[in-house]
């Protein structure tokens, strides 16, 4: 059975779309089920008129709420009667393999840290997302936003995970792993950069060198691997500019196309398109390095996007152990780094 | 008159379609005048069969050329008769008020620091791009690719430089100045960018704030101010992902629209996007910091880009006296710099 902690209190449309997507994921698999934590009332006037399968949902109360403009690690250590801390404790003490979050991603982070731990050989956890590729394979990209100042080292870490991850939940058989770079050559880039190629390079199989961003959607790499800052204004980027330039495709062709009858032949193009812009597929960005599964999804999802990230990021991630698979990892990069004694990890 | 020197032979289509795009421009102003600077015979088959006022144009011989992938520095320093150095001290010595160049682009940086020098009150110069808005007006953005490793202070100077190119060659009256950041608030980002926020906030007026990349295009800001490793990502994936997504348009449109007459009412809407994808509008980015104008040109330049990078970007500048602009306004923020002695600048 994979147990899924949610908090039901986090997001902009906590907690009716939070309750309702992760039980319609009930119906996808036999073997999950949730444990939705959050203020009970709220909670079970959100499941009025649903259909899910009562014996693997159950109502965990938890009277505070983590605000969305809470300062992340006070909120941490003061609301800890919140869903999300009640949440991530749960998956602490076995009761729950992961947690799912719509909410404040800095305090899911900090929770994750202080309540959860690190792995051991994990110095900083990072966020993993998945990028739409517009027509080629969708690709990792790893520290999506959880670290503003990583060192080479880190990105060394982030890489053996993204590959992981690569390779069992995107089934690349012998994952590509790039650093996200300003040119191909080998010592391109800002001081971080430089350094982290060369260790790339040493210690982890599959390093295919530096891509740059106009071959990010060509198909160059299974996993692109840079720091949380350019992570985050990259992922940021391509949601504000896929959406921008759709509007506009849509805005150019309205006028092109529009047809008496009322429906323009362009719609079902326009929405298979829409689809590929807006990421539906995924729902989720795991944060991946500490001990137990945290989901952070989008403040703005609705319950399509979390059944999504129930169905697609949290249940294979469990059943595929994928965090052993991280600590098999870790433990030989670790014992490579150590014996060199490399200053990278701090 | 404005007199520009062009490295013809910088550039994968050199030195044909940079001598012809150059040569059209003349028609679209009488008073400019163009140095062609490369090795003669190749330059002046580049100009058979061509119409141009001969009383404009003027070929300089230049018997060296330096490549794509030689060492910037090491080339500037040993080429001392390539096209690019020759054009360079062209400006240095008052004979050109700017330089064109679509050649190794590092080339161009390490010689206008080496041959031109910076302008007081600069400590890095910066490669100034304007992004297309895809349905909103085009923006600014600085730094896209000079310096890998800004301090918060560059970040300052590149945003007045910014603020002046966009209020004179982009016609913004009141340009609105923001950090390229993960959040809005205050307190977001690394380390540089949580010390440039209150930079720019006490000492550049216009200054709005953070902006996230899910908002570059919408409007938020006339000029984005970023360093240059993340503002070169930045740049080429919004290359790159424009052309990915406009791609997948087309081949989704393809299908959904093929005409027995063989005409897509489609096409014209497609030729428009293109044209905006390919941000065909601005053909070249200045170094702004620099005593005289350097112009870099994508590598892959043809023609009507060339043509585009003298009328749209080289000769505006120049005419609109914009460096002088720069010193003031650089004088003015250096004064205030000094008196608080930050250590920001180095």
């Amino acid at each position: 059975m994979v147990t899924l902690a949610v908090d039901a209190m986090g997001g902009d449309h906590a907690p009716r779309e939070i309750v309702r997507g992760a039980a319609a994921a009930l119906q996808g698999r036999q073997d999950l089920e949730l444990l939705l934590v959050g203020r009970r009332e709220q909670v079970e006037q959100a499941l009025e008129g649903i259909d899910y399968p009562a014996e693997r949902l159950k109502l965990i109360h938890a009277d505070e709420v983590i605000q969305g403009d809470d300062h992340p690690a006070l909120a941490i250590r003061r609301k800890k009667r919140s869903s999300l801390v009640t949440a991530l404790r749960l998956v602490r003490e076995g009761e729950a393999d992961a947690i799912l979050s719509a909410g404040n991603t800095g305090a899911l982070m900090a929770g994750a840290l202080l309540v959860l731990g690190r792995l051991p050989g994990v110095t900083r956890p990072a966020l993993l997302a998945v990028i739409p590729g517009f027509g080629e394979k969708p690709f990792v990209l790893v520290d999506a936003g959880a670290n503003m100042d990583a060192r080479s080292g880190h990105l060394l870490q982030y890489a053996f995970m993204g590959r992981i991850y690569a390779r069992k939940l995107l089934n690349r058989p012998a994952p590509k792993v790039a650093l996200l770079n300003v040119g191909a050559e080998t010592n391109k880039g800002n001081r971080q950069l430089k350094k982290a190629f060369p260790l790339l390079q040493e210690y982890l199989d599959g390093f295919c060198g530096n891509v740059e961003g106009t071959d990010l959607f060509s198909g160059a790499a299974d996993v692109v691997v840079c720091d949380g800052f350019v992570g985050n204004i990259l992922l940021k980027t391509v949601e504000g500019l896929g959406r921008a330039v759709f509007g506009r495709f849509a805005r150019e062709l309205a006028g092109e196309l529009s047809s008496p009858a009322g429906s323009s032949p362009v719609e079902p193009a326009l929405a298979r398109l829409r689809n590929q812009v807006e990421g539906a597929g995924y729902g989720g960005a795991p944060l991946v390095g500490v001990k137990g599964l945290c989901i952070k999804c989008h403040g703005s999802s609705q319950a399509r996007s979390i059944e999504q990230a129930v169905l697609h990021q949290a249940y294979p991630f469990v059943r595929l152990k994928l965090e052993d698979l991280f600590l098999e990892d870790l433990r030989e990069m670790s014992g490579c780094l150590e014996e060199k004694e490399l200053p990278e990890l701090s």
